[in-house]
């Protein structure tokens, strides 16, 4: 997601979310003008951002590193766009862009929505081709499936995606922005309504992942990625920057444990730039958090300990194999993941 | 403590708290005009300040009820006073102030500074005496001896004197202040420095409570009093709203138990309204949260959990015994308190 200058909280009520995104999609067929096509484009995410993390996740699971390549924008943007202000020079060295609004106005020269992670580029015209991400992420798994990996997990399997799209719905409308319900409510009213609906989900949901090790099936599906990155920055930043303090994750077991088992899992936990998630929130929004100081805390050598979930059975990658580890320079610095330990 | 309208942090850097208050005593010799006298001065609070809960708490421990009248202001101040607004037609029934500062212009009519609880005030010329709070605790053991309650406890005995007042020092400067630190600092460096202080020193006194009961010796001090203020709001308040998150007070086991097994002893958490505690930090600081949305969280029944300390040892009021239940007109509302469950 991108911003409108420092300005997030709706003070009349409710934060409403424009889910207008460019709907062009990369298929097989290329009927909307972008076919599949291994090296043609670009994936271009921040760290920080909890609905890009899905499309990286995805991508590492899928194994689909070298069909697609990688750009990284940095934790923070200002009013107009996020900047690859980590690449030398402050460029991505593939589009050759300082700012990612520059793909978006290469396809749309009056772009007037937000400039928006994830985002997939052509690579050739440098233009932006969707950063529609539910979207984004189905088509990785069906679209792109001649070039997965090898042992690649069925993400979308076809008898569970009435289950899974179900699930999805409740997930993120309740969790997913239902964080953001939370933290950006101008009124006590609209906060406390996001409040008690994203605490029945987390309630839902625990009880649901008492008995399974995965949300749908006994594998690794969707469904999963998309919870997992709220979570994962659930004791960071939505606790307290969110006021989203029931309780931290810690203090809801199962999907503390659901959580660590994901975390632990090679493709999710290798995603995940605690630094970068903190950065973000503490210094964009500032009308939440008008000193920009980022919390110190907390301590993360807790997403490393034994979570015990095996014993629920489940096959996380079904009949296929984990992801081997990250290539280099895609792997996150180890001053900002517990994972360098 | 009271404020300069809405401005709490320092942009500059490090948070500087004004430490000059009104040091006249009330003595039992009466060398600054005001003698002990029962009856005669009024005790002004509000149940959101942790400086002001620290009289409220000795008052309740000594059984000066009798000997000195409560008045309790409302969570929430303006720029220029704490105010009576909890009480009927919005005016302190013994006083007849609608707001605090009328008491510190009646004494002073220029006064400068903070209008600050806690405040004693001389009832029958209407002005303040005192709000020079770390003096006020003492005085009300040593000078007001004399009306203490049978079965009293001895808070600042005198052989433990020097060891409250060191243990006190340590406390107040990285916990009590040091919360305030955090929260108001204005640069990432500042907050920072506060942060590291003051979980060092939350890990001296989980050290030092690890294998005793109490602060100093094996009965209740002023020393407990003091640390207890700081530790009741850390979940409420602190570890969200002043970044204080390295870990919440739940997820320190020792300090945990200890604050659980003081809340429980008399005279501690019936003091205590989280409902006035929220609303005043997240109300008031509006430089730190521009909303004013005051959070759900967090859920409040640990509280009332058996803590196990007992096996400590430790005599909670030495050869003294428990106070009686509040008097009615001084209960918390039990919606602002897990007590009431």
């Amino acid at each position: 997601m991108a911003d409108e200058g420092g300005k997030y909280v709706n003070p009349g009520g409710e934060f409403s979310r424009d889910q207008n995104y460019i709907t062009t999609r990369i298929t097989r067929d290329g009927r909307d003008g972008y076919p599949v096509e291994p090296g043609r484009y670009r994936l271009v995410v921040s760290r920080a951002c909890p609905w890009a993390n899905r499309s990286s996740i995805v991508r590492r699971l899928l194994g689909l590193e070298d069909a697609i390549s990688l750009g990284i924008c940095g934790p923070t943007h200002d009013a107009r766009s996020w900047t690859f202000d980590l690449d030398p020079g402050g460029r991505d060295p593939v589009l050759g862009y300082e700012r990612l609004q520059e793909a978006f106005f290469a396809r749309f020269p009056d772009y007037p929505r937000g400039i928006t992670v994830p985002a997939l580029v052509d690579v050739p015209t440098g233009a932006v081709v969707t950063n529609d991400f539910p979207q984004m992420t189905i088509d990785l798994s069906l679209e792109w499936a001649e070039h997965h990996r090898e042992g690649a997990p069925l993400l979308y399997p076809e008898h569970l995606r009435e289950e899974i799209d179900e699930v999805n719905r409740h997930v993120f409308r309740d969790v997913n922005n239902g964080v953001y319900r939370c933290g950006f409510a101008g009124t006590q009213q609209a906060y406390e309504k996001a409040y008690d609906r994203l605490f029945h989900r987390m309630d839902w949901l625990s009880e649901r992942l008492a008995g399974q090790r995965y949300l749908v099936g006994d594998t690794i599906t969707e469904a999963d990625v998309r919870l997992f990155t709220t979570l994962v920055r659930w004791d960071p930043v939505y606790h307290g920057h969110f006021k989203c303090n029931r309780q931290k994750l810690t203090e809801m077991p199962v999907l503390w444990a659901y959580a660590r088992d994901l975390f632990q899992t090679p493709g999710f936990g290798d995603t995940i730039d605690f630094d970068h998630i903190k950065r973000h929130y503490y210094e964009v929004h500032r009308d939440i958090n008008p000193t920009g100081v980022v919390p110190k805390g907390p301590e993360l050598d807790g997403w490393l300990t034994p979570h015990g979930r095996e014993e629920l059975g489940g096959r996380p990658f079904g009949d296929g194999t984990p992801p081997p580890p990250p290539r280099p320079a895609e792997v996150v610095p180890p001053e900002h993941t517990p994972l360098a330990a």
